[in-house]
Formats: C-alpha cells, sequence, structure tokens
C-alpha cells in the first residue's frame, strides 16, 4: 500500500494512547495511595494557576479523540458529563471512549480526508478539510493533553518514563 | 485523493510545530527579560528532578524531527552538536531543523511506509515498518517534547494559550 488511511492514522493511534494512559492512571493511583495523597488533589493539581487540571486534561483526551473520530466519519458525538472525581471514573471515561473509537470501522473514514469539518472555538469557527483537521487540529491537540497529563504526574512525583508514555513496540 | 501520503503526515507536521516552538520562544525570551529572569534558568528548568530540562526538550524536538523524516526517506541524519545554551541558539537549531525537513522532497518519501527502520534505544533495538514507526513512535515521541516544552514554559508563569502550541489555522 502507499500512504496512510485516515482510520490508520487516527483510530489506533488514539486507542493505543489511550491504553497507555490508562496503564499510567493504574501507576498514579497506586503511588496516590502509597504516599497517602488524596486523589483529590491530584485530580486538581495543575502546572499553573491558568491551565486546566489533571482530571481535565484526561477527559479531553477523551474529547479530542472522540470528537475527532465522530466528525471525520459523520457520526453524531458521544456525550459524557465531565465528572470524573477519581481514577477508577476516569478509567471508565477512557474505556467508554475505547469502545466508541474501538467500534468504529475503516469503511467509516472512506472520503474522510476531504470532508468538510467545522469546529466552533470560543466564538470563532474553524474550517478545515478531514486531512488538515485530523494532522494539523485534532492530532496535536489530543498529544497536548495527553503529554500534559504525563507531565503533571511527574512534576507531583510519579516515576514513570518516556516507554509508559509510547507504550511496547 | 484517498488517504495521507508519508510526506503529508510527517515534514508539514513537523515544520508546522517548529515554527509554533519559533514563535514561543520569542515570547519565552521577552518575559525572561521583563522578569529578570536568567535565560540560563529557563535553558534548565525541569519541571521534575528527573525529566530533561528545557532546552534539552527542544534540542529533542529537533532531533525527533530530523530523524524521523531521515530515516524514512534513507538519508544521513544531520547531526548537532547539542550546545545550545541561549534563546538564538535554540532559534538558530529550529532554523536548521526546518531547513533540512524543508529541502525534502515528496518523491523522497515514496515507499516510506514500508522501509524497515531501525531504531537504538538504550541497549535495545526497535524494528518497525516506516508507518507504524511515523504514527506510534516519532510523532508521539516529537509531540511528547514539544508539548513539555510548553509545559515549561506555562509552569514557568509564560502567558501563552492552545493557540500559540496549536498555531493559527
Amino acid at each position: 500500500m502507499n500512504g496512510i488511511s485516515m482510520y490508520a492514522a487516527s483510530v489506533p493511534v488514539f486507542v493505543r494512547q489511550i491504553e497507555n494512559l490508562s496503564r499510567i492512571l493504574v501507576k498514579a493511583e497506586s503511588f496516590a495511595g502509597e504516599r497517602n495523597i488524596a486523589a483529590e488533589t491530584i485530580m486538581n493539581y495543575r502546572l499553573a494557576p491558568d491551565m486546566l487540571p489533571f482530571s481535565r486534561q484526561v477527559q479531553i483526551v477523551s474529547d479530542s479523540s472522540k470528537g475527532a473520530a465522530a466528525r471525520l466519519t459523520g457520526k453524531d458525538i458521544p456525550r459524557y458529563e465531565d465528572n470524573e472525581k477519581t481514577f477508577a471514573e476516569l478509567q471508565q471515561r477512557l474505556e467508554k471512549t475505547r469502545g466508541f473509537l474501538a467500534g468504529l470501522d475503516k469503511k467509516d473514514f472512506e472520503g474522510a480526508d476531504n470532508r468538510s469539518i467545522e469546529l466552533k472555538v470560543g466564538s470563532e469557527t474553524l474550517t478545515f478539510d478531514g486531512m488538515t483537521y485530523l494532522l494539523h487540529f485534532a492530532l496535536p491537540n489530543f498529544y497536548f493533553h495527553y503529554t500534559t497529563a504525563y507531565d503533571i504526574l511527574r512534576h507531583v512525583g510519579l516515576g514513570i518514563g518516556k516507554r509508559d508514555f509510547l507504550g511496547r513496540t
């Protein structure tokens, strides 16, 4: 084959990183238990006062992946309540997201590279073709929140490394 | 067209984010000047004692992108000295990297999806086909270091936002 399908560039990428994040959350929950750090403290931890806290970073890993996959395939975006307050609830959120992504078929992505995508960001409406949206908006945004969730956990002292982030190859 | 070329999934993505990072460095340098923060303090800033400092994060944004593009096209990887200690020197590093990437041609990437990639990581040798390498190793690694550089700057107080990270669409 020559080139990358829109499916291959999105669904397996999102699923893999969500699975990596899920394994990192297991380690974070153990770490918090061992150090007597309340889960709430980690949920609310921020790298700067005007950055989003840890739980929101994880929620947006979910939102940015399910939103991208739904928009590219013309499906309704699954809506979740953003009420997760524990590691277990964040795990459920990631698992629901993974399930939605895993339920999509390669065929759902036919023509996704040329599909017109409209995105409301604040008061602005951004318009992309599907390929530009995926490569220059959805993937960087997804990785931004995944990395920032990881960086918050490293900052509070969790001993994880690049291999946890990338997953086993 | 149907699907994404290996060129489109790599070179323009790397170039765009390197240009975004370059603009962020301009803001970081001004910020450091206004607050009387020595450039060295920012260069050496880490989110955790066992994470790499800011200057290394930026160097690895360079390394991960030039390395990926060179491996996928069978070219020699440009080697730089990793001796940058100022904002101006990091800007030059990014500009050299951008120049190398911009000099690559779409034709250089023919067959890159199936090219066999070997990568030494510590004492291990990882083997990938080109597509798996790009999607599941090179891009996540690139975004990891770009986001962590951004997160360090946010943590020390620089007032930038998602729009600086993603760039103008």
